[in-house]
């Protein structure tokens, strides 16, 4: 199976392709589509789901992995946030792939064993289990690879987004 | 001009289509993208866009009209008001229409002359101003064609959005 993690944003938006097979987990590709602060809002937004059209059928993955909704950011970043997850749902429904989401707590827990983990443990870990040779340079990359490993450890409990 | 207000949701996105020369005003069309609450929130987010693509399609506006983010809502409407207006900013992006955004205030400001108006006299307003029978089914679609009255008395303001 593979799974594309992302971790939406519209400044940065960080993606992660694992390909996984009973106990063993590859990164096939990840990255960060970055936007520039200075561009209109419409043009950021282009940008990424450009940017996802691309990923999706350059890695044609079979699901799409999201963090879920969480509370304790501020209003102001839920709503950019907002923005750019609505556009990361939408390419997966054009393409037709399922998508499965998880809390922050299920994410720690699946990959580090513990489910308040910090944001280093979790880095490390998917460096581990990935085997690469260092982390990505950013942080929203590796939160996307942490989210797609989530699916990969925990996706046979059927954890489905939607109601 | 002919202006196209949203204002966005995931469960109902409201639209209304003006067109406005000199004082004049006209509904050309308006309505409500409305999606099933039952249905997996990808499938609706692209239930919104494939509306809006055929409402800027059939319409032709010049300009879109949105409300900004606002502070007063929480968390998880931010959110889920934030996908879908994602999915508007991209349809507009993707037609290269201009943005423009206002704020509740200016909403209400522009439509019945008092910033701190009541809905119900914005729908009176709307009503009047529109020369509408009676007004739309949905407040969504009434607060629609509100946001683009506001572009039209304001618009010569320069009122764009994006920094």
């Amino acid at each position: 199976m593979r799974i594309l993690g992302v971790d939406p944003g519209l400044g940065r938006l960080g993606w992660g392709v694992i390909d996984t097979q009973g106990l063993k987990n590859t990164a096939t590709g990840f990255g960060c589509i970055e936007t520039d602060a200075k561009l209109k809002e419409e043009q950021r937004i282009k940008q990424v789901f450009d940017g996802l059209i691309e990923i999706v059928q350059t890695y044609k993955p079979d699901v799409v992995s999201l963090e879920e909704l969480f509370f304790s950011r501020n209003v102001t970043t839920a709503f950019m946030v907002g923005q750019a997850r609505g556009v990361v749902l939408l390419v997966a429904a054009q393409h037709t792939l399922p998508v499965v989401a998880y809390n922050p707590g299920q994410v720690k827990l699946a990959v580090t064993g513990f489910g308040k983990a910090e944001k280093k443990q979790i880095g490390q870990m998917v460096k581990v289990i990935l085997k690469l040779e260092k982390l990505p340079r950013l942080d929203d990359t590796t939160d996307a690879l942490a989210i797609a490993l989530t699916h990969a450890f925990t996706g046979k409990m059927g954890n489905k987004l939607g109601k």
